[in-house]
């Protein structure tokens, strides 16, 4: 084995130790009760999928993707997404299920990095789809759910902002007349590079007053009284008929109780190019950047030829544990050292233990380097050692 | 996309739907909480990792190896088990924690298939390695715990075959002269052709003691009596060093109480190269293959420059879900259906019902499309339906 490898991972790849996994199968377990209380039931697809199926579909770039063969000369992609996974799963395994279906999922994601900028490579995503229901109520449960399932994980100060494909779209196309012209000032969204989007707009050949229409977008982010400042700025049905969506939305998620968590944000754009209504984004306190997002996709369906409309979310399970801190409580653990000639006994000790719950470690003395820095790891020690084979009692 | 794609998975990657999740879930969720209890601190590695660092390690035929190259041209590979991974990992992340170190892990493997015969590509593991310890006690720990792990589970009918190496290698080399000629009888051992084995072994230039000898071998599987069988048929001192080991094992294991689901099986050869003293097997009644299998490892660490005896299990998840058969237990649904104009009390509705910790589907009316094929799913269906907002009284 070459030196250059022998301890290395590959770009953006990471190792879990003890504390950081306890945490995050924590935060997993507490994020999948809450679905499953919701009715939600839990899938697992393949890593490995073919690009034709996934890659191309999971709107993910292509640089991003991992990617290889198979024996026969296919491509296959790491999964980069679980929207698609789950799109063919339906249209497939699950085809013979009725409508509305509502799956929950843990899994690993993968997207290639090319510098080791501290992006990670592989991370596991919590989420949940609820697919064939293209209700105002389907839109308010998604948002709900992720509120309800983070809020058990102990995250307090977060936000979910939502916004709405369809007013963003409408609205842009209102003022600049074409999509061409109007995927330039999308993307400054999905940047959030406001700075861009301003001067861009300053250079566009516009009345002052679509520019200031324009301008305004950047400005509808807040509660909802901005509804109405919204509804001045879009003319056509299209963006007319998304505000009357968000408000419906608004008062359902006042009706969850939930409304204190929501920021609407009518210039959020996300990357996933498949959304077609409304998108959500989640940020803690902790964090630059959202720890999870969601949206309405009513067109991926049917390109696996099951159409639906559908709409789900997901949580990034890394971006969680560092908000929330490396949360595992202490767990007691005890450590029986014994020597041979009272292994039997020490083995008995051990057991006793674990029935009543303990976490207890069970050591030959033979089998130590450095009994002093075994020692510091445990809350007890338990010394089984020594001629004396007499009774239970162990030697302290 | 192609229709040749549109639902397929590449060869043996499947999709896990929900029941099975749930038999899985609590598979690995009983051995992990054993593990745990014994001391085993959980750790996770990256599913894709160098080549040069673990695949060359894995012992696994290269042609099962998935392969990709990252965007500086190395060859990097999914996961094939997770022995040299965690080599790696105590080499690196735990370089400073002293040995003897206890790691547990539930991970997912991959195995490229050339053909469509019904083998996983990718499946989950959930195993133990105890590393740094060359003691008996570690080799009895490692098996007790794999034992009552599968006890756990509520697997029954099962039986751990204990071999070891060194004893093999030893009376075949006693016997046939060099690695060589050994190998070749080595290989009928792992492939468990016996009747290869015999037919080999007729047409070797041997007396007809040694060829008497060799197939002694294959009679040595039964209970402890079989040591004595085993002295008479080995010289070299290895060999009878290897007899002591397990002689001691056994004793352990009886300690343990479990010696009744042992067998001795001193031709048993498993497929890791890097195995070096004891190696075990797990059969159940149900299964025609293995479900899991470990052994002593006493090199592989040194490669990775921290050498270390160590010893480890690991346990097919897919399988030992196929021997239990699917076992999750049936949990109550309900489902709570609704007219937009009492959604309110709807949402009320299914909070109550949930926080009694019920699992509840909250369902809008205009979101289904066929109603009695949703009734079927569910153990019993709420109406919240009409005009009668009066109370928070549900019609039924």
């Amino acid at each position: 084995m070459s030196k250059l490898f022998m301890f290395e991972k590959p770009l953006g790849m990471r190792d879990t130790l003890p504390e950081l996994y306890e945490t995050k199968k924590r935060l997993r377990t507490e994020m999948a009760d809450e679905m499953k209380q919701w009715g939600y039931q839990m899938v697992e697809t393949p890593t490995v999928e073919y690009y034709d199926t996934i890659g191309a579909a999971s709107a993910i770039l292509d640089q991003q993707l991992f990617k290889l063969m198979d024996s026969q000369g296919y491509t296959l992609v790491l999964r980069p997404d679980m929207t698609a996974p789950i799109a063919r799963l339906v249209s497939s395994s699950l085809k013979n299920e009725a409508y509305p279906i509502r799956l929950g999922y843990h899994s690993h994601l993968f997207r290639a990095q090319q510098h080791d900028g501290g992006r990670p490579a592989e991370f596991e995503q919590v989420g949940a789809e609820l697919i064939g229901d293209g209700t105002v109520s389907a839109d308010a449960e998604t948002i709900a759910l992720m509120i309800e399932s983070l809020k058990r994980t102990g995250l307090e100060q977060f936000k979910l902002a939502i916004g709405h494909v369809g007013f963003v779209d409408a609205l842009l196309i209102d003022i600049v007349g074409n999509k061409e012209r109007a995927e330039v000032l999308r993307r400054y969204l999905y940047e959030k590079n406001y700075v861009g989007f301003r001067s861009h707009v300053k250079g566009l050949q516009l009345s002052s007053i679509d520019k200031k229409r324009l301008e305004g977008l950047l400005k509808l982010r807040g509660g909802s009284d901005l509804f109405n400042d919204a509804e001045k700025l879009v003319e056509s049905a299209q963006g007319k008929a998304a505000l009357t969506e968000l408000r419906e939305l608004w008062a359902v998620l006042e009706d969850y109780g939930l409304s204190s968590f929501i920021t609407i944000d009518l210039n959020l754009v996300l990357h996933m190019s498949y959304y077609t209504g409304t998108v959500f984004e989640v940020y803690s306190q902790e964090l630059g950047v959202p720890l999870g997002s969601g949206g309405r996709y009513d067109e991926l369906l049917q390109q696996f030829n099951r159409p639906a409309q559908a709409i789900g979310f997901g949580v990034r399970l890394d971006l969680l544990a560092e908000a929330i801190g490396q949360s595992a409580p202490h767990e007691r653990r005890s450590c029986v050292i014994f020597s041979r000639e009272r292994r039997a006994e020490a083995i008995q000790k051990a057991r006793d233990l674990r029935t009543e719950g303990e976490i207890v470690v069970l050591q030959d003395l033979a089998g130590i380097t450095n009994v002093d820095q075994m020692s510091e790891e445990y809350d007890e020690i338990v010394y089984v050692i020594g001629k004396s084979k007499q009774g239970g009692q162990a030697d302290e």
